[in-house]
């Protein structure tokens, strides 16, 4: 992974204070055990075992009769996972497919099910309070629809992700369904490298233990000082949020779409409070996927409202040789300028002229080159961002970690459905 | 289609001369033909009677071996198309799929190429300018994969839709390849109810004809002001712009996730613009789907800086039963407060409840309910985003129809590829 940016250097000299203030915050919660994330990719590798156990042990998944898993879950209950899958299975589809409920929406979820059999699907439901009105709403559909007998051998076609405790983990434990706990200390759109996101992604197949480790390895470079870009960034946009308030990720690859929109639910989620001082602040995240969006949105980025910072993420190697081929068409001659190209050397020289012409208007820009799609890159991105989003809410003054302003709608919805 | 609003109505009355005048520059656009789309939805009608006599021409397709239509283009080539086939085909799979083939990313293209068999494939290669190189460079690249010959029968597998007299124009009518025009005066991203979105959605098989007659009635009746919410809807969206420079549209289904993003191109490209005194100015659009982002962009909005507004938009009658069966659970029993309800209920309920919650907070809503999925309604909703586009830029000053801020990231392009 590279990374670079050219937010200049003369601007940091004078704030290594903040930075400083920054930084040991996210050392006293590591040590203080406070924030619990930072654990996540040392603790979770022994969970790969106890994932391992169970899939021998259960008898639907050892008889490997099961080659798809349903996802129950919302927010950042399903968004890092969903993220992780979109790019990985661009490369290589897993040992079992991952399918995901997430939305209310009764069209997606009639499709869902006419997709999946009973007898070839486990369920994965995955809550971090245990009480998500649409994550239980969708189970109680599955179990109507599939006639899931709880107090029955259908039991083991189920497995809970919660908070230990939790209404949803008391159920588990009535019926003795199989639980795996999100430690208390970890927030669910931080939970992505916890049970939330690895047991799914270990039951698919992936190389989980991959991801974990080079995860863990950022996070102990960054705790080394090895990795002090992330605090230049994160003192660039903190020190021109008032102006710039809307942070762009610009993905060059279709693959890249939903690992953006976690971002997107970390960073607006994460960012956007009532500081100390009880002023609304925050930070508006924005994915685009280029080149798509260079036709559209770029141009409210280069000549509207200077409000927008952007990062760009790449692929160095898709690994994939598609061609331009060397065929010249009479009249579009103009653009056999890219014959005998790669797509992949295209897509990247796209971005590249489009940062230069951001540059040019002074827009800031930084670049996150991924050098493949495998488990280690996205281990890597899911920690920076994960880093970077805390960083940033200790230098605005707010708690990164907590959500009140989602509270209100769940209060009226309740009302609307018990007046 | 219902429309309504919260902004109030005690800051209108002193206001009636921007909206008199933002409406009179409509009306002379369109009295002077200077700018096309006002008459697209009257104009096209004819287009379908050409297209049908095409399809029954033509050997392919009216021998009826064609079952994929692989659409290339991207932008205002291709955004409009796919919202509203995604929409549609949600509710009843199209006669003949579509497939888009909409960006450089060599691993999107390689999975729509071996998805597509020539024999039952037709391509629609879309270019207003007739020259992008994305659009070009996937078309080299299916004529290579296909083999396709164009001085041949296979010319009869390929449709061109471009500027007359664009490159594209003269490539095809020198192969003598089918061609339909987008008219001078009618701009990429407002061209979807010309050949560029017409052609594929009526070989397809969606009922275009209902889709233009309700959009042009909806036209109509703004020109008869019989839609005047769009008026103030503009004023109030104007008059508060430098405040509230973000604009959400946070859609209650899945299904209208591509049409939103229609509406961000749209929107973010329209009106991102150098104004009449050199000043950036601009909007930036943000779809949102909901349930799914009240579980985290809700808190940005809610508790970040006050610097949104958000339309609503849900569908009546998904015409979709699926409900939430009267089982409860044990330990999870508070949710049994929506058992035996219709999700199509919920989800409503979920944006009824979350607007509330922004009412209460005093962020201005609006809300667009869409009575049914079908051709109709989606002739409204476009119409209605581009009427509103156009009355914003006319308010701001400024001239929604270029784009000369994406010009030079391709001038780079060029230069990287010939230096």
């Amino acid at each position: 992974m590279i990374f670079s940016h050219d937010f200049g250097s003369e601007s940091f000299s004078t704030d290594s204070r903040l930075k400083d203030d920054a930084f040991s915050s996210l050392v006293n919660e590591r040590i203080g055990k406070e924030i619990g994330y930072y654990e996540l990719p040392f603790q979770s590798v022994a969970l790969i075992e106890h994932i391992h156990r169970f899939a021998e042990k259960n008898p639907f998944l050892s008889a490997e009769t099961i080659h798809d898993i349903a996802v129950i879950g919302i927010g950042g209950s399903s968004l890092g996972t969903k993220g992780i899958d979109s790019l990985l299975k661009s490369k290589k589809m897993p040992y079992r497919t991952l399918h995901f409920l997430e939305n209310t929406d009764p069209i997606a979820i009639s499709k869902t099910l006419s997709n999946l059999k009973k007898e070839s699907t486990l369920f994965i439901v995955i809550s971090k309070s245990g009480k998500t009105i649409e994550t239980v709403s969708i189970f109680k559909t599955l179990i109507g629809y599939y006639h899931l007998d709880l107090d029955g051998i259908d039991k083991e076609r189920i497995v809970a992700i919660t908070d230990e405790g939790s209404p949803l983990s008391r159920f588990a434990s009535y019926h003795g369904i199989q639980q795996f706990g999100i430690p208390k200390n970890v927030g669910g759109r931080f939970s992505v490298l916890s049970a939330a996101g690895i047991v799914p992604l270990t039951l698919a197949g992936y190389d989980t233990k991959s991801l974990l480790e080079e995860g863990g390895q950022f996070l102990e470079r960054f705790f080394n000082h090895e990795e002090d870009h992330l605090l230049d960034k994160a003192l660039f946009l903190y020190k021109h949020s008032s102006d710039i308030n809307i942070n762009v990720l610009f993905a060059y690859a279709d693959e890249l779409e939903n690992l953006c929109k976690w971002y997107v639910q970390l960073w607006a989620e994460s960012l956007g409070k009532k500081d100390g001082a009880g002023k609304h602040v925050g930070l508006t995240p924005y994915a685009l996927i280029g080149s798509i969006d260079q036709h559209s949105f770029l141009q409210l980025i280069m000549e509207g409202p200077r409000d927008k910072s952007v990062t760009f993420i790449t692929i160095e190697d898709f690994e994939n040789n598609l061609l331009i081929p060397d065929i010249s068409l009479k009249y579009l001659e103009m653009n056999d300028v890219v014959n005998g190209k790669k797509f992949n050397e295209l897509i990247n020289f796209q971005c590249e002229a489009t940062k230069e012409s951001l540059r040019m208007n002074n827009i800031p820009t930084d670049h996150i080159i991924i050098k493949k799609i495998n488990e280690a890159s996205v281990g890597t991105i899911i920690v920076y961002y994960e880093l970077l989003t805390t960083l940033m809410g200790r230098m605005m003054d707010i708690n990164p970690y907590n959500q009140p302003g989602v509270e209100l709608g769940k209060q009226i919805l309740c009302e609307k459905f018990t007046e």
